[in-house]
């Protein structure tokens, strides 16, 4: 058998040719070989065109595709899953709310409209017997329209109260889980913007990295895309915030001051992604002390 | 004082006039009064007129208004309210197990995927672990898709799979409430539809009584007035059947008869909602016999 020449490496394993580019066994010792160049790498390269090394290749791939895969998981996928979680949970305690003041009005109208919390509601229904209810709202039952219900036709509203109850408690759970993991991934942004309102600007902006890459002023207006394009397309006014609207410091400020508020705190927020992504010192604290500097 | 002609009632009391229709206090015999007519009712309700009595008349009114929306409660009502509540919380079940998957999948997309039932998923990841499942499904946890979670990190997506099963329970309470309620308000139409098809059937139509005055073609095409409303405008293809599409019966016929059956099973359900809504005797097994030996 001819003497190795070439050795050459490819993700399916490591392969010796010899000096007229037919394939050779490994050698016993590996000094003197080189590695293919110009034409006798195309040459070599054919070689690997065969039928057989198309299996090889095929699971190889998979592999290394599924690995990166696997590896491309991080904080940015946690994140995005609990703020887009804890956006439906909302939708969720509204849809069965509304459904339980709906129906619960039947039998007690004037409680139920007496009472804004859903939460409470919940819980007070539950609690206390419409006599009670109506004796604390000062009403006679003769003078209520509330009809009268048997037990059984009760039964199904307080398991629907206990059911809102139990999906305001996990979605308090996801909340504490959602503050926890961007406090670790990004304590700075956290420190100006909370958990959620943080987590719902990354979950728009896709990872942290992108956002990273954002201007200021496309921070200021994440969630905002539609009145964006609207004023685009129409000439309405541009908005001035989007998702960061709810923040405290928005909320505060005078109606005046809040477009002003919107870009100062939008401008902290770009620096406080930048040194969150490349793990710098926290200054979270001194960056929110700066705004709240200006407007409060 | 001049004594007592008239006696005249009305909602806020009763009254007594002298015969030159001037108000006198009730006397004490009650005989020989008469009941105003003609124009000295007139003269009687213009008395009425004064202001004095408009806080009376006011408060007797939301007094009977109030009465009257107190008994308007019956079981149409319930049935609409636990129809609409099902509708809704499968949709709420969508919601949260597409999020679990989801985020599930982040983790061991290979078990998420080769499941379908939302219940028995969510039931499955809570027992068991990951290397378990993989080990079941065969494969290897170097060769999966799957990143690698920490506890912390995993324990939400546990919990959210616990509220999935929460919610699935509460759906099934709420399922058989419903088929009870309906069993006591319409037998018949039970005996033919099942319970949750009956009611959305009475959900669409707003009450029994409703109900019961429209033509069987009708009750075939509740729940399509979409595709209805097409057709009319567009001349596009008319729909067979609305709600009772997911009837079992519908579901075994070959497609040919389809059409056929609905129209049969609506007829049927039309003369069985009548029946209930009379109170006639139960025929509903009858009925359902006589469809089935059509088609079955």
């Amino acid at each position: 058998m001819a003497e190795a020449k070439y050795k050459f490496k490819n993700i399916i394993g490591e392969f010796y040719f010899d000096s007229n580019m037919n394939p050779v066994k490994k050698p016993k010792s590996a000094q003197n070989l080189v590695e293919p160049k110009g034409k006798e790498l195309f040459k070599i390269l054919a070689y690997f065109k065969a039928h057989k090394y198309f299996k090889d290749f095929y699971s190889k791939n998979i592999d290394i595709t599924k690995k990166k895969i696997r590896e491309s998981v991080n904080e940015d996928n946690l994140v995005i899953q609990s703020a887009n979680h804890l956006d439906e949970m909302n939708k969720i305690i509204n849809t069965l709310a509304k459904r339980l003041r709906e129906w619960y009005e039947l039998y007690n109208p004037e409680f139920s409209r007496s009472i804004q919390s859903h939460e409470k509601f919940a819980e007070i229904i539950m609690k206390k017997s419409k006599d009670q209810l109506l004796k604390e709202l000062g009403l006679k039952k003769a003078n209520t329209m509330g009809a009268d219900f048997s037990k059984a036709d009760l039964k199904p509203m307080f398991e629907l109260a206990e059911l809102i109850l139990i999906v305001f408690e996990s979605k308090k759970q996801k909340e504490r889980y959602l503050e926890s993991v961007m406090k670790k991934y990004c304590p700075n942004m956290v420190a100006l913007t909370g958990g959620l309102i943080g987590a719902k600007l990354l979950a728009i902006a896709g990872s942290l990295r992108r956002m990273v890459m954002f201007p200021a002023s496309t921070i200021q207006l994440l969630g905002a895309e539609k009145a964006l394009f609207r004023h685009m397309r129409t000439g309405s006014r541009v908005p001035k915030y989007g998702v960061i609207h709810d923040h405290p410091l928005i909320q505060k400020v005078a109606k005046k001051d809040k477009g002003k508020a919107a870009r100062t705190l939008a401008d902290k927020i770009s620096i406080a992604v930048k040194v969150d992504y490349f793990k710098g010192e926290f200054i979270g604290d001194k960056l929110k002390k700066q705004v709240e500097a200006r407007f409060l």
